[in-house]
């Protein structure tokens, strides 16, 4: 393995957790973190963070994720994986690969997700914003619903709680006592817990970092995505990022889930829209 | 090449234009016709209905896309393609492939779309439909602005506007007349023009027929897509579409586009976003 990102000698967890280490044939290797376990399986968003970070060292000179499409075939358990990158283009502006997370199964390995990914480099993009999404109302962090608060039976299910310092819009909460609001929203503010700035491969997993927008809906239970597609649209600068998920369109079963990043300068960041099956109850 | 769809003695050009042939090893040959030719390339959305139909010939039992995501490598021509399928799984109510569709280049096949699917059958999904969004309003067909009545400019750079039946929002088309609202959204009645009614399939072309959501913002010009994901929600009943695009982000020479496709019984019947560049200026 490589060694984390340091700074000022601190060593995040976030590099730990996310770092592979390339074997030489377009394939690198990845230990998933235990600590990333929610409903039965390693969280979505983490595993499109181990992607990408395979991606990165891939297009040193397009080091940052533009689109990233992932479509989640089985559930991924902590410990080795690997990540496969087979480029289909490199010219111009932007790369494309596809690329497939597996893991040893009962029968050889098995393809956990298969995604396609363009990359680029953020800083080259021009500085023109004409975004007319309005930055989500949030009261301040400590008038703020903590995710350290959750009740017990959702830090069990999901451990990689424990990786995050989240709070809640007040109002948007009241799934966690059994009052959800009906209208299919949820926002938080959100950093990780040891501090570790934001990049733009982290914002891949912040993407898919909430609850399920389902929650709100007052369905309890972890909705399993069918596909995730991310799109990263700036650098965040550093500080507390703003989530927001929601959904409109529940229907046959399926939901989809649309979340926005936006970093603390009020730039809407990263975007992202994903298809899930609606929950099962907690049983 | 397998006959087109007959129903009442009836050949549709949508199904000729989309027929796949099964070579047998997983490939398909396609003929990509002329008539969907757009600002120098040929549609995006009908490429993703060419590769759909491909799909559907994949996967008998489970015959309907739920979603597609599809990077665009390069610009296609008409003339001989093949679709390539790569099933990665295929078990449980759905099934994912990779999928690519090439043309032959000056130094043997370039890949024009790489592509992820999941099929599945929607009329085994449940009947639950809670959906918050709201259908868009548009006034009556024919108090709308028809696209037969485009700009000379406009025909001349899209052919492929000669296959649809298009009834635009008079609110949202001053862009037809140098008068865009800046609003960023355009919104239009839709039917193929020799009357072939929608289905799943047919709702992949239809997620990327409208003109860029830049042309309401003031930018004409074509926009060359990135990134496409779709995701059909049910089986269209037969009638008029309603097509609604919009945008929220542009920034960075880059923005979303975000379709949703209503059949005429009033259901979110489709949803798609796209990552495209701004548009370069016509001339």
């Amino acid at each position: 393995m490589p060694s984390p990102r340091r700074l000022a000698g601190v060593t995040y967890e976030f590099d730990t957790h996310t770092a592979v280490h390339h074997n030489g044939d377009g394939t690198y290797a990845a230990e998933l973190a235990p600590g990333w376990v929610v409903g039965g399986g390693v969280n979505g968003g983490y595993l499109l963070a181990v992607i990408g970070t395979a991606l990165r060292a891939s297009f040193p000179a397009k080091p940052d994720p533009l689109a990233v499409s992932a479509y989640y075939l089985s559930a991924a358990r902590p410990g080795p994986a690997e990540v496969a990158v087979d480029v289909r283009r490199d010219g111009g502006s932007v790369a494309t690969a596809s690329v497939e997370l597996r893991q040893p199964g009962g029968h050889g390995d098995e393809t956990r997700i298969a995604a396609l990914a363009t990359y680029g480099d953020l800083d080259r993009l021009g500085d023109d914003v004409r975004t007319t999404a309005e930055e989500p109302f949030l009261p301040p962090p400590d008038e703020c619903v903590a995710n350290a608060f959750a009740p017990k039976e959702i830090l069990e299910m999901a451990p990689m709680m424990g990786r995050f310092d989240m709070r809640f819009h007040p109002d948007q909460v009241g799934w966690a006592v059994g009052q959800p609001s009906g209208r299919g929203e949820i926002s938080a503010w959100f950093r990780l817990i040891d501090g570790r700035e934001p990049d733009p491969v982290t914002l891949l997993m912040v993407l898919d970092a909430l609850p399920p927008v389902t929650f709100d809906l007052g369905m309890m239970g972890w909705a399993p995505t069918l596909e995730l597609t991310a799109h990263v649209r700036a650098k965040p600068a550093p500080g507390w990022l703003k989530v927001r998920h929601a959904t409109r369109n529940m229907a046959g079963g399926m939901f989809e889930e649309d979340c926005e990043v936006w970093d603390s300068t009020g730039r809407l960041v990263a975007q992202s829209r994903q298809l899930a099956r609606q929950p099962r109850p907690i049983g």
